[in-house]
């Protein structure tokens, strides 16, 4: 059986929960605090040298590190990966986007809005994040305006590793009323076979 | 043939340029100068709505943008891609470790001491990335202190992402000279058939 290592409300952890439970596999859970220090410690450094949630064991010694390589490791021969090359390339596309052009602004300025008191001097950052946010949300908002979901007619990891901090957005100050066809998709995924809210 | 749109000297551009070298396939280059806004323009958006080099035109009409999705696109079904379940999820994890830990740091850094005016305000980023780009080559020394490459014996596109700019690390002001295994590695990737330089 999986153990995932993650921190609650992470929307990164969140990832690999959603897809296990779309998949109907069991798996158990131990909670690390960030904010405590404890993916900092000797033994979760040896998990995971960057330090960073969530960590997926597969088996004691071999633990897999960054939640989107966890979605393509446990998506893989699944109706969530497709085989089909040029579907696979997207869904690839999509993944990285995520982590390069989306996560980086909205999911860190939903942690300053949440988690920093509100005189903390990271609230300078937040007009940048939100600029480079709304880019992230845009491209979305067209892409999605074409086609149901973001590798095309199928529900696939993309949208698992996108949904996780999209439809969140509105904790790090984004508004999605401007962007109908996120809102639209967002109840697409809320409706897929097995879709477990974030916790 | 493919066509691939990107800048000279931009290390995400190398990658897939590296891959396609190794693997002996021919391409077409198109040059995309991202300061004069050339990937900003109505056809270039047609292609990446995100608006970023690289880009891989597969044939006309379908468009692969991120540099790793490409990685992974050309070197499926070949020796630079693993087809072992376990090894596979290595170099995803390293893939995405290089677009969220590494790239973000130390291709900033280069960016901003190479090509911005020495009195521009953003240097003022300077410290912040050097000590994150730290961190990330920390990490990479720690691994490769243990094994040859990053997804264990074999060169992988785990190796060309991570190599695109941890050779250029210099440029961003990281001195790699405490980092012998990363050395050692660079060195290796050199040997390997069909490398060829950055340009």
């Amino acid at each position: 059986m999986y153990r995932l290592y993650g921190m609650s409300g992470s929307g990164n952890c969140y990832k690999p929960k959603l897809l296990l439970a779309h998949l109907g596999m069991e798996f158990s859970w131990v909670e690390i605090d960030v904010r405590k220090g404890e993916s900092r410690t000797p033994g979760y450094l040896a998990m995971n040298a960057n330090g960073k949630v969530p960590v997926l064991e597969i088996e004691p010694g071999k633990w897999l590190a960054e939640s989107n390589a966890m979605l393509c490791y446990l998506g893989e021969d699944s109706a969530y990966l497709p085989t089909d090359r040029w579907q696979r390339a997207q869904v690839m596309q999509w993944l990285f986007f995520e982590q390069y052009s989306h996560e980086p602004c909205i999911a860190v300025a939903r942690f300053i809005l949440k988690h920093l008191p509100a005189e903390h001097q990271r609230r300078a950052e937040l007009p940048q994040l939100q600029a480079r946010g709304h880019q992230a949300l845009a491209v979305m908002q067209q892409h999605l305006a074409q086609q149901p979901f973001f590798a095309g007619d199928q529900y696939s990891i993309a949208d698992i590793a996108l949904y996780a901090y999209t439809h969140v957005a509105d904790e790090g100050g984004f508004d999605l009323s401007r962007y109908p066809a996120i809102r639209r998709w967002i109840g697409e995924v809320r409706s897929q076979a097995g879709h477990i809210p974030m916790s």
